[in-house]
């Protein structure tokens, strides 16, 4: 993993510096050297900034920190007490009130497992995998239809102003993240029915279309998120109505107001690689508009999976740590 | 770039061992301190085996050979002397007659350019380009339609037997390479006339997708492609008949059976992740029947457009090359 930053940017499209925008940590070239690999029973499942690793060595019972990694104590013998003892730190941590990531605290948990053969390691509240750089899963809907006279148009959502993250910026039509106990398709209708009540027959429109993977880097911590993708071609008489009050309204909007609504701070930077994704499936954004097509479609889908797998073997070539995976 | 074979393929589903297969010089980490980069102009444009290392000694005058890469003489100023220069190299060792590749001549030149900004640099003849792991580009179409009782079915083409590559192979419904002279689209309105007798007013129903990049070696050479893919609804009526002489025959399958056919050494292996990508967009392959959905997805978008500066900035740290990118 190299540093990217020396693409030079001059001659960049719009689009294709809203795609290095939400890949910032990926293109650092995961600031080599400045972050330490997380292990957790051999396995490299995240890693950390120096700003959290401060807070972290406080806890030297839970968190062993070498010059080259930190690992979760190997003490810990299974999914059970690995949870409650990082449970434990975090509360700590959450009552100093010092760490703005854990100010979100969501009472909802997300696993860490293996990267390829998905052995569940231990689990930890939503608003603190970011601070440990922890592949991050979620579902994205994007609702749309075909106006007669418009063309592809899609609805899009504008956050409450409420929520801890990102709140009143624009955002696709539906997502969520995958929680401790759900299954995708799962999770997928369960949000759309919350945030957009979508409901009963409407619901079997659902059509899983791929995913979309960045690693985005923002002042909270690190984001290497993947996003399960669902298209959901809806009824033009149908206006979505929120049920949970996180969303503060939506709006439709033709594909070309979609991309500049995407180019504007008002957007969730996050967002937008689900929308670009959806853009390129159906057409809009194509070859022959877009120069940086192709880096475009790269930067939509980087190699989350095998990332840290890569940095772990750097670690067990200097013979610290054994790769259980090979 | 890493070697990622350490990945334990144990428990891999049979579309996750395809997605390895068509990728397996990507997962080798590009066989580092095998391959020497391949610079031009002070750009890496590719990666030279030892096989094919060994002809270049002979032509000193042409090719710069370090410890480190191999050079295109820096002497040579401009697009059609560097063209001119290599194509008389390329001739000579046609005439040999011992280069696998090179017995398939086709008279039809690819470019070479730089990755982002796509900055012209030479011309050579497309049997030639697996030789320097010169990125390859080519378009391909999904060509499919929703039969009432069997859904979703996709049209094969085999591939005539008197190909020089693949020869009787099954593979997506057209493809191509994209040949110096013509556009993106422009190929694709090409390729479907020639292949399958798609005109017309059927002609405007191609609607772009997005494109697969995957890294293939064979003994041939060194396949670092990017297919953009294209999507085309045919009606049921319709029977694609060849004009080139370059398909044996056509066959509409279920995609179901597209999948198992994909999964027989009859497939062409370069074809399956324009089909792979088609069954996920159109959620036939999905989170909920695929295990290794995300590495799948991964698989086939890795990241040519980056992987060479990556390379040439480890040479440049060693003061050696000079990037001019940065």
């Amino acid at each position: 993993m190299k540093d990217m930053t020396s693409i030079s940017k001059t001659n960049c499209s719009e689009l294709a510096l809203l795609a290095r925008k939400f890949n910032c940590f990926y293109l650092s070239g995961l600031r080599q050297g400045i972050c330490k690999p997380f292990l957790v029973a051999g396995h490299q499942v995240g890693l950390i900034r120096p700003d959290v690793l401060k807070y972290l060595r406080t806890f030297p019972e839970v968190f062993r920190i070498t010059g080259e990694y930190v690992e979760l104590n190997p003490a810990f013998r299974n999914y059970q007490e690995r949870t409650s003892k990082v449970a434990e730190v975090l509360q700590n941590l959450r009552k100093e009130n010092e760490i703005c990531a854990l100010k979100g605290w969501r009472d909802e948990c997300f696993e860490v497992s293996t990267p390829f053969h998905h052995e569940s390691l231990l689990e930890m509240d939503r608003s603190a995998v970011c601070l440990f750089g922890i592949r991050n899963y979620g579902i994205s809907v994007n609702g749309y239809l075909f106006h007669p006279s418009k063309g592809l148009c899609i609805w899009l959502q504008q956050r409450s102003f409420t929520k801890q993250t990102w709140p009143g910026k624009w955002d696709c039509f539906v997502s969520g993240g995958l929680a401790v106990g759900f299954g995708i398709l799962e999770t997928a209708i369960k949000e759309v029915a919350e945030e957009a009540s979508v409901v009963g027959e409407l619901v079997k429109k659902l059509v899983p279309a791929g995913c979309v993977s960045f690693y985005f880097e923002s002042e909270r911590g690190l984001f290497p998120n993947t996003e399960y993708v669902y298209d959901l071609e809806l009824p033009s008489e149908f206006v979505p109505k929120n049920a949970d009050g996180e969303v503060e309204t939506f709006e439709l909007l033709t594909a070309e107001e979609c991309v500049q609504r995407a180019l504007t701070p008002q957007f969730k930077t996050t967002g937008a690689p689900v929308l670009l994704d959806f853009l390129i499936r159906r057409g809009y954004i194509n070859p022959e508009n877009e120069p940086n097509y192709r880096h475009i479609v790269e930067l939509l889908h980087v190699p989350l999976q095998t990332i840290y797998n890569s940095s772990l073997r750097d670690i067990t070539s200097n013979g610290d740590v054994q790769n259980s995976e090979s």
